[in-house]
């Protein structure tokens, strides 16, 4: 038995260096190990190119002057183009108090003994298109202290951008031509986002290739490889519904009946200042680990954020205070990088001391959730952000 | 101490789970989970083909009609043709007793404490073409029982076809047009094999993305995914060389002086009828799991073997006796995939029961070799087969 223990405390000191040595490698080998920048390309990429070296390798990249020509980019920073365009549509506004949606809050009525943290869903609403916008400008202003806020964000991951906003689809093209090539298919779903700077998407992955196009405003992102998903601390939480009263301006947070467990990453890369010490003592994988890469996509870019990659996503508003994208979800190739992301996923990282130096604290094992390892059929998750969707396409 | 070293317990069985449904998910995923047999492709396919459904996802595929236009395949099968086109050139002749290089043989002077196999390469000379096709030939008629055998086999992994072969260079295209434009470059080195049934390739791997065309005879190849490197027991075996006297017809194999250890498969998939039973004890992880997939090259068809995939070949001569091959090697991406091979490798695979079932041994900790690791300038090696270069570009 003692040769067994000793032949394990080896083996899983060995898969800890191995899983540190592959978040390096990556970076060495293939996205760059000593900026935090992704390449920027002044032009589309042929289909050739971008498939051999951004979508087969798994590597972002911010592309120039691929959509100059759509209507969009003039007609969209007009609020009276868009109002007239769409007129009383009815479309599905996202109501949070804070401009979190699916994203870790702290549960009024959790008590010790429960996790603090639950995953919160936006109250999702639908509304005239114009009353909508109004009140996405609106979350903006309401900033007097004590003041009740509640921020409103245009989005809906269903397709929503060939569905509920079918009036605009004139102003951009159906689908990103080298991408849908390169890609051998037509995107899967086409969604559009109107929000202000509020609104902040917590770092989740997609199954998609996305290519995410900004028209009016800034998108930042922060973004990961697949390979670093231990420093996530990725971790079931209960999920909880947003319910916002319209009389009494209120909102309340639900732990859902019965209770369904959500994976999903523990890092907030932007603690508040009160928070920040304990993030860095419960998630030192993160902090302590490679920076992320950061890339800000401005109006008339298109990032390609590639399937698996660990996004964060704020925004910068337009003058009139908004910030408004269109992003294509392509499928992805179930492929071998996938069968090692999922091997990756199931191989349990333990550090016997904090990241490089430390104690054993019963954070010390970074394990994954469950439910993520089969492939299951992915559903467009209702409420999110970005390219929401979930981290793991929840769990139930 | 007790918590942790059942926490390093959990994470070995869970290690060696996740390792057997890496296995398992790439076949499921993307290789075909119910079949050995690889895609077949009537025709070439487009570059942007080739790179999405095969090389991105590290598929094997064989492709039909793509060099029919070579005069390599009307030409090369007249002995005659060959003989006058190269005359006296100077190429470089392999000589073993058993057809055998680049493989593991039991060491006729080993004692019972040192290993018992070692890594032995081929005697090499230089010889006029014409006695070194005569004497390919040769090794197969030298069948009486008893009688001294030398099998000889025209190959070199230096970009042979170009330098000492390029009188023959017309008779084929320079480069896979296709292959050439998927991957952006064209090939680092083309190589002539001319050899019989006797010569065998032992299992290894390639950095590089092989194009395979065979011109007469065929190529019978067994492939595993590089996610299957623990049940290749990749060990370390002291180099030896063969050294053949023309005098005696006797060969010598001596171990190198210093000892080199070269990392090598210690999986023979063809075992003789004596070592079958201690193949099957020893490398239960291979004979229990996922079977090769198997796959015969013919005469004018071209297999893509990708990028560390392990593969064993042998052959099947033509009507004269020869199987001629002519391979092209193109550069590989050094990307996640690779990252994630190196992972993998670098996991240990500790199984407390023979796989599936069995006792604690000696053999029950498959671990990887040291120097795999690094990412090394890679040289031609002199010696080997088939797409040669050593299962890990060598150790020194």
């Amino acid at each position: 038995m003692a040769s067994t223990a000793a032949a394990d405390a080896d083996a899983a000191t060995a898969t800890k260096e191995a899983i540190e040595n592959l978040w390096e490698e990556v970076r060495d080998l293939s996205l760059g190990s000593t900026t935090t920048q992704i390449d920027h390309l002044p032009t589309p990429p042929s289909p050739l190119q971008f498939l051999r070296d951004y979508i087969s390798p798994n590597k972002p990249c911010l592309i120039y002057n691929s959509i100059s020509h759509w209507p969009a980019l003039s007609l969209w920073p007009s609020t009276s183009y868009l109002q007239e365009t769409l007129k009383s549509s009815p479309v599905s506004l996202h109501l949070t108090p804070t401009g979190r949606a699916d994203s870790l809050i702290p549960h009024p009525h959790s008590n010790p003994s429960s996790s603090p943290l639950v995953f919160a869903s936006a109250h999702v609403k639908k509304v005239p298109f114009s009353t909508a916008l109004r009140r996405v400008s609106e979350s903006n202003t309401c900033t007097e202290k004590g003041a009740k806020r509640c921020v409103a964000y245009l989005q809906e991951q269903n397709d929503c951008f060939r569905n509920e906003y079918g009036d605009l689809s004139q102003d951009c093209d159906d689908h990103i031509p080298w991408a849908s090539q390169a890609l051998g298919c037509l995107p899967e779903a086409v969604n559009l986002w109107i929000g202000n700077q509020l609104s902040v998407t917590s770092f989740h992955k997609d199954r998609y290739e996305n290519l995410y196009a900004v028209i009016t405003g800034e998108k930042r992102f922060l973004l990961l490889p697949p390979t670093d998903l231990h420093r996530m601390y990725i971790r079931d939480y209960p999920a909880a519904q947003y319910h916002y009263s319209e009389d009494t301006e209120d909102f309340e947070l639900e732990i859902e009946d019965p209770v369904r467990y959500v994976p999903w990453c523990s890092v907030d890369p932007y603690p508040s200042f009160e928070d920040t010490n304990r993030q860095m003592a419960e998630f030192p994988l993160y902090y302590n680990g490679p920076k992320p890469f950061e890339v800000t996509v401005k109006a008339g870019q298109v990032l390609y954020l590639p399937s698996m990659w660990f996004h964060h996503v704020s925004q910068c508003p337009d003058s009139r205070g908004l910030t408004i994208a269109v992003n294509y979800w392509y499928d992805m190739r179930f492929d071998i990088k996938y069968a090692y992301f999922n091997f990756l996923q199931s191989v349990n990282y333990i550090s016997d001391s904090a990241f490089r130096g430390g104690h054993l604290d019963s954070h010390s094992k970074v394990s994954t959730s469950k439910g993520e390892d089969e492939l299951e059929m992915i559903e467009f998750v209702q409420n999110g952000d970005a390219t929401g969707q979930g981290d793991s396409d929840y769990d139930d």
